[in-house]
């Protein structure tokens, strides 16, 4: 087979939805095609007529036929542009974030869509980051440790509101109604591949990120939803199912109506549906122990891949095939890096920063970065707790907050700002201990995401802190390639594509040019500024003194 | 007498000399006059021809011509402007910064004013903020702790590298012809009055709280200076004198010459010098124990009167007669305030609120005042430690820093700056409470200086986090009008002034209307913020955790 193949991946973001056309062989992004979501994030009203349906604080829903219009927009605009034959296209593959999910009827109609229950916020599509479900999120934390159950300790000991059973179980407290309705309740990742393939698979990534399932004990025990709820005994076996995919199979092919949506050719492989933290991890070339993936954004996902099953401090999970088939996927997080910097720059720049920014044709992120780089490290006499967003690595608190030390009447904003990009440092190393001191490797860095792009400064300072070789993803989506990497090992080397997501990687994923080094002498002085961040790391994060949970209880108290 | 009589306060400032004419009835402050200095503060090279002579960072030096020129330039201007006969002024005062001393000959001639010693700068002025002499302050501290000098007590354990010995040995030791050529050594306060008078005499003012004399225990021994250095053995006998003029006094009386200065009467009473912040205390009405006048600008200056001698930690100094005649006069401080507050507007205000206080025509302090008010009392969850310029308080390290604590996503600017405001207050605090653990009462607190003026938020805050009534001196040039008011004590009653300090306080010395009195339910929460602040002033500034140094240490070896 001589003749140029192509995948395409479908990246489902919060805003909108990606296409990408991946040559197979090569990896080369031929074209892109985005479409921003008519309702996107709907957190005040529901998108239905007559009298307003008001939302209640920390609700996010979707609209599930966003996902199908991406489908009917993206994939035949990409095709157009390409001006590629659909049979030339042996593969899709999609991610999604998650946990993102929603009830169905059983043919795989979305409860939302039905007359009946339009009206009823509990009938959409629960946004990862609906927060609305923390008392059941606790409520299930509380009962497993109770109980001891066993699986907690892949999550660190807890588990997010934002995660599959807290939405699960809201839908029941909040609306039984909907809840006997649903014959499904699924991953909005798993619902798309149906809808495309016409068979519900379900991933094994979101089942043990976002479900508690793991390959070798499957899901918690009939008794455990039992004791959370009598109601709840069953859900397993009535609305979901104990059969679960990994990564790398192919879920189906496509239906008629999904080729007629795409353009695309009737019966064209379609990849079993992944995460776009999860999916970037071979597209950045990982596909195997030792180099940990960073998705550098708002917030910083750490991914990482080991032999074995090991428990690590404050880890979002680990997971069999949870990434990468036949191995151990690690899941960490920093919970605020991007959007510190972004707080800073919105609230902390005096006028004629940015005038300056504005007559030198730089952004004032740049004009920062330019500015701080040229003190050496440690010159600022500064040193920060990156908890503006609340910590969500080993200590998992987000009463924690930020902090500010080593301020004088000669610090300038470049020196605030250097100080907050290393401690953002700082926590990945805690990040990167935590891994090491429980047995998983983490030999070198491999970034990805919208930060290391522009942030030359802040890559070399990331190098220096965590003393390790930095990389970069030479995709700038990518999610999206990823989905094309698994799209082309669900077609198969046969078709043009490739049998496993190794080769699929070895092919398709390659790294920038320029790799940041540690510099040992700017070592050295992190080093001793790192020591300096565990101590009040520990001393205002583990209990030494409760000072930030005290100054929320008055604010809240306050308001 | 029916007619009115006046007194002229004139007060030395940093940067220029200011001339007010006071009526000593009433304390009514008729007119004002002000000579900005021709060199004002000495740093870069001396005011002299031929080649430039340069200074060492850290020099800080004054031209006493410039003194001179004030008395010429602003007592007549004053008396022009009022239309006031010179039999009218009964008496002239006069105030300056402290410690600001020169070498002069036994006639009072400025040793920089003779050719032979114009081109060295020790035969300058040494102003206040001459920082130069820390080696030789520190000599000082360490001879006296060794020795177990029982004086240094009444300073809080250290004498600060500005005071008066501390200069004496850096003139000794970088220039001792200059040291022999000086038949005096003198507060340039205690100078201009011997200009004015022809008389030498010595405030105990000056004495006490800068050149550790005491009227029990008169200056440190003969050894003492001995064991700094043998030439020094007998500085007191030799360049100084052991009769200490107690305030209040009348020092002497106008020259011809000086009348001649000033268009005044020749024979004019002439009161003993005194100290800006000192000679506001009986100007903001306080003559007795229990009302704490805070001078209020880039830092603030803390002025007690007590019944007896305490110990108390960290004070600048205790002095009999050092404020008010027959009382012990305490002074404490803190380093960083005003100059806080303005590091903030100018490195961490957005362009939008500068825009926005534009165009609502406030200044940009006024701005964040009506934003922070809109929150009540530890609503915006922070908190901070106020030592962006160390700490001169109860801790005396000039190498802490400041530190804040809370942040997080939605922290606003006008957050952090009443953060900053309050952290002030809790410092203002930990100086009362060290007061009153050592018998020393603090019953209310009254302002002056340029601070309180514009800032009603800061002042209510101040009496919520102290718990005290707090007041606002009527004078907005409460030192001049203290001046004034010694000039009147200077002249006596029977020439329509007044007998005692006590007595011109009572008629010349007003406060406003207006009084902030705690409020209950702030107080409650303040209460609450003020112990976690202590828990961290502890924890960081009494070695719980030096990371305050480390950085510092680290800054310094960087840089």
């Amino acid at each position: 087979m001589s003749k140029c193949k192509y995948a395409i991946g479908v990246d489902f973001g919060t805003e909108s939805g990606r296409a990408v056309m991946v040559e197979t062989k090569t990896g080369e992004e031929t074209v892109t095609a985005i479409y921003p979501y008519k309702h996107a994030v709907i957190d005040k009203t529901l998108p239905v007529d007559g009298e307003p349906v008001k939302l209640e604080p920390e609700w996010a829903l979707q609209d599930p036929e966003d996902y199908i219009r991406t489908f009917q927009k993206t994939v035949p605009d990409v095709l157009a542009q390409a001006g590629i034959h659909p049979e030339d296209v042996i593969g899709i593959g999609i991610d999604f974030t998650a946990c993102t999910m929603l009830p169905v009827k059983s043919d795989g109609t979305s409860l939302c869509t039905l007359t009946e229950y339009s009206r009823n916020p509990h009938a959409w599509v629960k946004l990862w980051k609906h927060h609305a479900a923390q008392p059941e999120a606790s409520k299930i934390n509380a009962a497993a440790r109770q109980r001891g159950e066993k699986w907690i300790d892949r999550y660190g000991g807890k588990i997010s509101s934002e995660w599959f059973f807290a939405k699960t179980l809201q839908i029941l407290e909040e609306s039984p109604e909907i809840y006997t309705a649903a014959d499904r309740l699924i991953e909005a990742a798993d619902w798309v591949v149906w809808q495309l393939t016409g068979v519900e698979k379900r991933n094994s990534c979101t089942a043990g990120y976002k479900a508690m399932w793991s390959k070798r004990d499957g899901f918690p025990k009939n008794d455990f939803f039992r004791s959370l709820d009598p109601r709840l005994e069953k859900v397993i076996d009535e609305k979901m199912t104990r059969t679960i995919c990994p990564l790398g199979e192919k879920a189906g092919e496509l239906t008629a109506q999904a080729a007629e949506w795409t353009g695309l050719r009737e019966g064209t492989a379609v990849a079993v549906a992944n995460v776009d933290a999860h999916v970037s991890v071979p597209a950045a070339t990982v596909t195997e122990p030792g180099r940990m993936v960073m998705i550098m954004g708002t917030s910083i996902c750490h991914m990482l891949l080991g032999d074995e099953e090991r428990a690590v401090e404050g880890m979002c999970g680990v997971v069999e095939d949870g990434i990468v088939p036949g191995l151990f996927g690690y899941e960490a997080g920093q919970s605020g890096v991007g959007d510190i910097f972004a707080w800073f720059v919105n609230n902390c720049i005096p006028a004629e920063y940015k005038n300056e920014a504005i007559d030198s044709g730089m952004g004032v992120h740049q004009l920062l970065e330019h500015k701080a780089a040229l003190k050496k490290p440690g010159q600022h006499g500064l040193l920060a707790l990156d908890w503006w967003n609340g910590n969500r690595s080993v200590l998992v608190d987000v009463d924690l907050s930020g902090l500010l030390i080593g301020a004088t009447l000669a610090t300038k904003p470049e020196d605030i700002y250097r100080a907050l990009i290393e401690a953002t440092a700082y926590g990945t190393r805690v990040i990167i201990e935590a891994f090491e001191k429980n047995g998983v490797r983490v030999d070198e860095l491999v970034a990805c995401g919208g930060l290391p792009e522009q942030n030359k400064m802040l890559m070399q300072i990331y190098a220096d802190v965590t003393g390790r070789n930095f990389k970069i993803s030479l995709s700038e989506q990518t999610p999206a390639l990823g989905s094309a990497m698994f799209g082309a090992v669900a077609a198969g080397r046969k078709a043009g594509g490739h049998d496993t997501i190794v080769d699929a990687a070895r092919h398709m994923a390659r790294l920038k040019a320029e790799i940041y080094q540690p510099i040992p002498e700017n070592q050295e002085i992190y080093d001793r500024l790192y020591a300096e961040y565990e101590q009040l790391h520990d001393y205002f994060g583990r209990g030494g003194n409760n000072v930030m949970k005290t100054l929320k209880q008055i604010r809240d108290a306050a308001g």
